[in-house]
């Protein structure tokens, strides 16, 4: 058999960043057979407006289909809906400040083409959410992790690291943080610590990325203004979506900054704005004033789920896995003692038929075998109940051995 | 009065790139009031099937709600229709070899993160697509432009470049082509030329990128092979859109090729698979049947107006500017007598309320001050009839001046 071996091949055209470019590692799910995921942070789906989103489809189609179906813009109302709802918050929303994008993972996926050049250092928290990390990874930025405790990012240790830094003639390009409902952890930061972090970004010159894509769904307590809401200066960018409020399957995120920065976000969206037609249907959602109720119903059913998983795990999992109870959100955090690891849980509990996010998955330096994210979000209650008997009886077996 | 100069500023924090990167030119209108628009490829907004969309959506949304509102992919029965259209047309389409993008503007824009390196060289059309043109520009590109006549891109011009370049030790990333109804001229590259390209792309290792988007409108004559049909050995890339075919609002475009490229498109594609909610709808809009249908209204519709602009060329303007009469797709190409300048009939056009796209808007290098696009798209019949008298008065008045 003789192979022939072409002249050339199709990889040779690949610019050298094609060749790096690694793919997501997040995402990939375990081959058994699996009865309770607890891993992703789904949305219910017994919670979707569907029939209002079918309604308002309608309704856009039968009136202005030709704005809807043709080239276009994204929705202007849905501009102004935003607009509106960002200002309530306190946030500054003008037209030249948003850009709307497909699901907040645009966002973030477009953050390194405006800021990172290979080498640029970039703050992240530990944990974090590594979907949008490992976009700051793929553009070569050099990621420095921050410790979160319990009550979010520890903004003296950026402190220190930004006085460290700024000593080696280095300035960072952004701190990316979730700071209400964090993802893993749960935790939401104080006003002392936003208020510092704010006026650490404006006082070293680095932009704060704030996800804020739980925000909406308070449990219990007083909100916290958001660190946009506490921005001046316009050295904070805000992120959101409505993939938590409405659906994850509409694709409708968004970014809230300083204008220069919305306009180069907005060049590098290579395919253009966000399609006309979804953005006219959610625009039409949002107008009929059904937006805020779904959420008060959303906050309802999340935290019954939330109190349900925490009863459980209060039950099941011995007393020394400590699970951080949070104010909104999707996830509880629970943290292992030193003698139990995270993946070695995840193995066991999946030949059960139960996973579950480790994290391990979480952080970006190796960090997080000594804890578990357990998504409450996606489960009906009983596989929650279920879940967490499981995932307890596992923990109980390696307590034994 | 004294100004407070800060120490930092945002700007300092952009990337290279982002400081670089230039706003689309491409989309620009002129700010008098215009009552017909040749300027644009919109689709005819009579002919959108907004009924039979509306109806996908309720269908989608009552019977299987969950997949279409939560995070998910994008619907792999939408590649499932995809796949068994391009088949039937003669095009390898697995599933690895297909990537749904947002618009098929998205791929296109896609090209450099995988393709551009600063100073690698790419052969477009001249004329072409800007719209496309503009990122490789964007991206560093050096673009070289070969010519374009009625029977399509010059094939022998593209060999005797790519005999140059290779001289000089340079190998191209890539030719971008639209060999069906081209946009701007109208013009189908005949099977000969197709052969004649497909067999060079292997000769010399350089991608054939394949712009499709106007394929199935034809109103006249034989379909010819696509560049990708005709292609064995993975260097064509095929690249189109359900824009013209049902709707542009919608933004679904796709590239089918060679699985390495497929796999790093999808990478640098940062907000992740294009949305469950859309491709839910579309896919079961195809799957109704109804799509080839719709595209034969389609064609007579279009094909009935292309009529009335070329007999109203015909009647109305000077008999030496010549239109290409397409045999589909959405626009006339005209060229223009040495004695007109098609960017100041532009001018003069507009102040009767009549817009179409100067040549100039459709070349890289400066040429096509002597041609004229006139899109018979989106306008109604009357409207093309009227805006065809007022610019056939202008060009006169020209001739007379």
């Amino acid at each position: 058999m003789s192979a022939i071996t072409p002249a050339y091949r199709i990889d040779d055209l690949f610019a050298d960043r094609a060749r790096k470019i690694a793919p997501p590692t997040y995402g990939t799910e375990l081959t058994k057979i699996i009865t309770v995921s607890l891993t992703y942070g789904l949305a219910d789906p017994d919670l979707f407006p569907q029939a209002d989103i079918a309604a308002a489809t309608t309704a856009v189609l039968t009136n202005t289909a030709p704005a809807v179906l043709n080239y276009g813009p994204t929705s202007p109302q849905l501009y102004e809906q935003l607009s509106q709802r960002l200002q309530t918050q306190g946030i500054r929303a003008d037209r030249d400040r948003l850009l709307i994008s497909y699901g907040s993972a645009q966002i973030l996926g477009l953050l390194p083409d405006v800021f990172i050049e290979p080498g640029d250092v970039v703050l992240i928290e530990g944990p974090s959410f590594l979907g949008a990390v490992g976009r700051f990874f793929n553009a070569g930025a050099k990621v420095i992790t921050i410790p979160v405790d319990e009550l979010g990012l520890d903004v003296d240790a950026v402190e220190a690291t930004l006085i460290d830094l700024k000593k080696q003639g280095i300035r960072p390009r952004f701190i990316y943080t979730i700071p209400t409902f964090h993802n893993p952890t749960g935790s939401t930061m104080p006003l002392s610590r936003r208020k510092k972090l704010v006026a650490l970004a404006a006082e070293y010159g680095v932009l704060v990325v704030e996800d804020d894509a739980y925000g909406d769904l308070r449990f219990h307590g007083e909100s916290v203004p958001s660190l946009a809401s506490l921005d001046e200066e316009g050295w904070v960018l805000y992120v959101s979506t409505f993939s938590k409020t409405i659906a994850p399957g509409v694709r409708i995120g968004w970014a809230c900054g300083d204008p220069a920065i919305i306009e180069r976000l907005a060049m590098f969206k290579s395919e253009g704005p966000v399609g006309p037609f979804v953005s006219h249907v959610i625009a039409h959602y949002c107008a009929t004033g059904k937006l805020d109720t779904h959420i008060q119903e959303l906050i309802a059913a999340y935290r019954h789920k939330c109190n349900l998983m925490l009863d459980a795990i209060a039950r099941e999992f011995p007393s020394d896995v400590i699970a951080v109870k949070p104010d909104g959100g999707f996830f509880v955090w629970c943290k292992l003692p030193a003698d139990m690891s995270a993946k070695a849980i995840l193995t066991a509990a999946s030949e059960h038929g139960v996973t579950f996010l480790p994290g391990t998955r979480c952080y970006a330096n190796g960090q997080g075998d000594d804890a578990m994210r357990l998504a409450f979000s996606f489960q009906p209650s009983e596989k929650i109940v279920e879940g967490i008997a499981t995932l307890g009886s596992v923990l109980r077996e390696f307590r034994k051995s």
